[in-house]
C-alpha cells in the first residue's frame, strides 16, 4: 500500500481542478491580454477563478488578489516591496517577524537584514505559539512590517492572527501573514482580521504547483517584485498562466467551502487524531507542543531514540511518505528550526516526524501507516545506542 | 476557419508535451525535495528535462539553468539581482539596454532609474537593429551591466549578440540577453556567443505557460529574486512546479533540435513570406524594418490609412488572431513602443499588424488569412478619411 502523509510539503492535484485546467494548454492556449478570441476566450474562467479566490479568503470586491508562481513569489513580493517603499525609499528602518516562519520569510529577512534592515524574530512560547503580546512589546514607530504566519507548517499551530492584526492596526503597521498553510485547513477570512498582506500556495490545498496568490487590502500598494507588462493591474508582470490560475481558483473554492472545512474538523482530524494517539502509545513520543490549538491535518511528533531522517527511510520503504519538517529543509539534512525553537536539545530536534494529512486519505490507509510506523519504531530502537544510554532524557527536556 | 497568427504572444502547447506533463498533477504529484518516493520519483524526469534545456542552448555543464515562473521573472531577476550585487552592494552605476526591450526589461530598468541608477536606452537605426558599435560606444568603467535582447518580439529582428558578447567581455562588463523570441526560432548557443545571462520562456516554444528558464554561465552568480528554500541550488526558492519543468524540457528539445530550426528556416519561414507577399502587394504597404536580418516566423507589417486596432477586430471577426504587437502592451492601446523607435510619425506607429507563425500552422490557412487581411484592409480603407486624404504621406515617412 501507499500512504501518502505529507500535505503540508505539497498535495496531490484533486481530478476536478485537472479537469478544469486541461482545456487551457491545447484548446484554450490564447494570452489572455490580446484582443482576439484565442486570448479573450479565456477571460470567463479566469473571472470565475478570481471569484473562487475571493470567496475563498471572504476578500472584499475593492482588494487586490495577485497572481504569482506560488508562496515563495508573493512572501517576497511583499517582504521586498515594502522594503524598497518604506526603507530604502521612505523612513522606517523595521521588520518583525517570528522565528518559526517558513524559509521563504526568513530568508527574505536575512537578505533585507544584510542591507541594513533591523529585524526582530520573535520566540515562540512551550506551545510552540507566537504571542501576540510579543508583537505588542517590539512594535515601533520605524517598523515598516509585521510578518507572522497563520498556521505553522511543522507543527500545525495557529497563531493569533487576530490579535496581531488589531496590535498592528492600532500602531499603524503593515500587517502580512502567510497563510500557505492555513488555507483549506481552517477558515482564513480577512474581513473578520485585519491583515493587509496574505499570501498562499496552490498547491498546499489540492491545486497545482507553480501559481500562488497574493491578497492586497484596499488602501494597500506594493512595489512589483515582477516589473514588465500591465498585467495584474501593474502589481505583478508576465503572461498569465491560465491553466494554473483557473485551477487554482478551483482547488481554492474546493478547499474552503463551509461543507470542505467541516470535513477537515471531522473526517480528518479524526483520521489525524487516530495516527496520532497510536503512536503515543508507544513509550516516550510525544507531540511537539503539544495538542492544542493546530490545523486538524497535522501532527509533529518526537520518538525518543529515533532519528527522524532514519524513520522517513523505513517508512518510504513501506509505502509511507511523510517528513522531518519543511521539505524545503529536508535536503540539508539540518535540524528542524521549528524544534530548536523549542530549545537546545537536540537530540529533541532531530528525532521529529510530521505526519500531514489531506482529505484523500482514508481510514484503511492510516491503518497501514500505524502499523508500519509501530514496526519502524521497534526495528530502529533496537538499532540505535543513545535510546539505551539514556531512557531518562528525553522527558526531562521538555 | 480558425488561424492563429499571434505565436510571439504565446504558442499552444504542443500535445506531445501535454502528454509529457499529464503524470505529475495527479500520480506523481510529490515535492522533488522531499526524500520518500513521492518526491523523489520525479527526479529521472526532472534531470531529463534539465538535459533538454542545457542541449537547447548549448550550456556547458558547469553553467547553470535556473527553473522559474517566466522570461519576466528571470529578466527582473538578472537586472534586480546586479542592481544589488553591483550597484546597491559595489561601485557601479549604469546600465546598458536598447530602446526596443520588451517591457520586462524596460519596466525592470525604469525602476532601477527610480532608485538613482543611470540607464542608457540605446536607439536601433532603420532597420530596426540595434548596432554593436553602439555598445561599444557607451560602454563605461562603472557599468554593471549590458542587458540587449536576442531577438525582437514586435518585428522578428536579431540583434548582434555574438559582436555585443564579445565587446562585453573585453570591458569586462556582464552581458545578459533576453532570449524569449529567438529560441525555437534561431539557434541559439551560449558557448558560441558569450553570453552571460540568457532569459527564457517555456510557452513561446510550445511549452506551458507559467515557467521559464535563466542561463547563468559559469563563474557568474546571482543575488535571488525569490529567497527562501535551497530550490535551484539556492538561486530561485519556491516548490518546484515539476509537470511544467518536465514539459518546458521537452519543449526546448521538440523546438530546438537540428530538424526543428530547420523546419523553422524551410517551411515556416516559406508560409510567413508567402502571407508576407501577398500583403505587400497590397499598395501602401511595407514592413517595418524590412526584411533581412528576422526571425523566420514573424512579420510586422504597416498598412497605411488602416489602424492596427481596427485591423485586429476585423480579422477577429474572421477567425484570425494576431497583434499589434507585445500583448503586454495591447491592452492600453498605445502605441507600439517599437514603431515609435523608428520615427516620431504617429500614423505609421499606428498602422502595425503583427503576425507570427508557428509550426502547427498550415498552408491553408495561411491562404485563408491572406484572403481575410485582403478583404479587411479593403473594407477599412474605405472607411478611412486619413487614407483618402493623405496618400503620400506614407512612403515619405520611410
Ligand atoms: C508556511 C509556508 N509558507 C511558504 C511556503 C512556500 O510555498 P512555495 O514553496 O509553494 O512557494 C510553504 C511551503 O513549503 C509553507 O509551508
Ligand atoms: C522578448 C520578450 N521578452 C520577455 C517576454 C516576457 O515573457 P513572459 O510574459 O512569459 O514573462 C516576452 C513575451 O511577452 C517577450 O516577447
Amino acid at each position: 500500500m501507499e500512504v501518502y502523509l505529507d500535505n503540508n510539503a505539497t498535495t496531490m492535484v484533486d481530478p476536478k481542478v485537472f479537469e478544469e485546467m486541461k482545456p487551457f494548454f491545447i484548446e484554450k492556449y490564447g494570452n489572455p491580454n490580446s484582443l482576439h478570441r484565442f486570448g479573450a476566450g479565456t477571460h470567463p474562467k479566469m473571472l470565475e477563478a478570481l471569484n473562487y479566490l475571493y470567496e475563498g479568503i471572504n476578500a472584499a470586491d475593492e482588494d487586490d488578489i495577485v497572481i504569482t508562481a506560488n508562496a515563495t513569489e508573493s512572501i517576497n513580493s511583499v517582504i521586498k516591496g515594502i522594503w524598497v517603499d518604506k526603507i530604502l525609499n521612505g523612513d522606517k528602518k523595521h521588520i518583525i517577524t517570528s522565528e518559526v516562519e517558513h524559509p521563504a520569510v526568513t530568508a527574505a529577512c536575512k537578505f533585507l537584514e544584510s542591507q541594513g534592515v533591523a529585524v526582530t524574530y520573535l520566540p515562540v512560547n512551550e506551545q510552540g505559539v507566537l504571542e501576540a503580546s510579543a508583537v505588542k512589546e517590539y512594535i515601533k514607530e520605524d517598523t515598516a512590517l509585521v510578518s507572522i504566519m497563520w498556521a505553522n507548517n511543522e507543527t500545525g499551530k495557529i497563531f493569533p492572527i487576530k490579535e496581531i492584526g488589531q496590535i498592528c492596526k492600532a500602531a499603524g503597521v503593515p500587517f502580512h501573514t502567510d497563510a500557505t498553510q492555513a488555507i483549506g485547513k481552517v477558515k482564513v477570512d480577512v474581513q473578520d482580521t485585519n491583515v493587509d498582506y496574505l499570501t498562499f500556495s496552490a498547491h498546499k490545498f489540492h491545486g497545482p504547483k507553480g501559481v500562488g496568490g497574493t491578497y492586497i487590502r484596499k488602501g494597500y500598494t506594493l512595489t512589483p517584485l515582477l516589473h514588465g507588462g500591465e498585467q495584474m493591474g501593474g502589481l505583478r508582470a508576465g503572461t498569465v498562466d491560465v491553466a494554473s490560475m483557473v485551477g487554482m481558483g478551483l482547488a481554492m473554492k474546493l478547499a474552503t467551502s463551509p461543507i470542505a472545512l467541516a470535513h477537515e474538523e471531522g473526517h480528518i482530524k479524526r483520521l489525524r487524531d487516530k495516527l496520532e494517539n497510536a503512536i503515543l502509545e508507544i513509550p516516550e513520543t510525544i507531540v511537539i507542543g503539544g495538542k492544542e490549538n493546530r490545523t486538524p491535518n497535522t501532527t509533529l511528533i518526537s520518538i525518543r531514540g529515533v532519528e527522524g531522517e532514519s524513520m522517513l527511510w523505513d517508512l518510504n520503504q513501506n509505502g509511507v511518505g511523510a517528513s522531518t519538517g519543511s521539505a524545503c529543509a529536508s535536503e540539508d539534512l539540518e535540524a528542524n528550526p521549528v524544534m530548536n525553537a523549542f530549545g537546545s536539545d537536540s537530540e529533541l530536534a532531530h528525532t521529529g516526524v510530521r505526519l500531514s494529512l489531506s482529505r484523500f486519505n482514508t481510514e484503511e490507509q492510516i491503518d497501514y501507516a500505524i502499523n508500519v510506523i509501530k514496526n519502524a519504531v521497534e526495528r530502529l530502537r533496537g538499532l540505535s545506542s543513545s535510546y539505551a544510554y539514556a531512557p531518562e532524557s528525553h522527558k526531562s527536556a521538555l
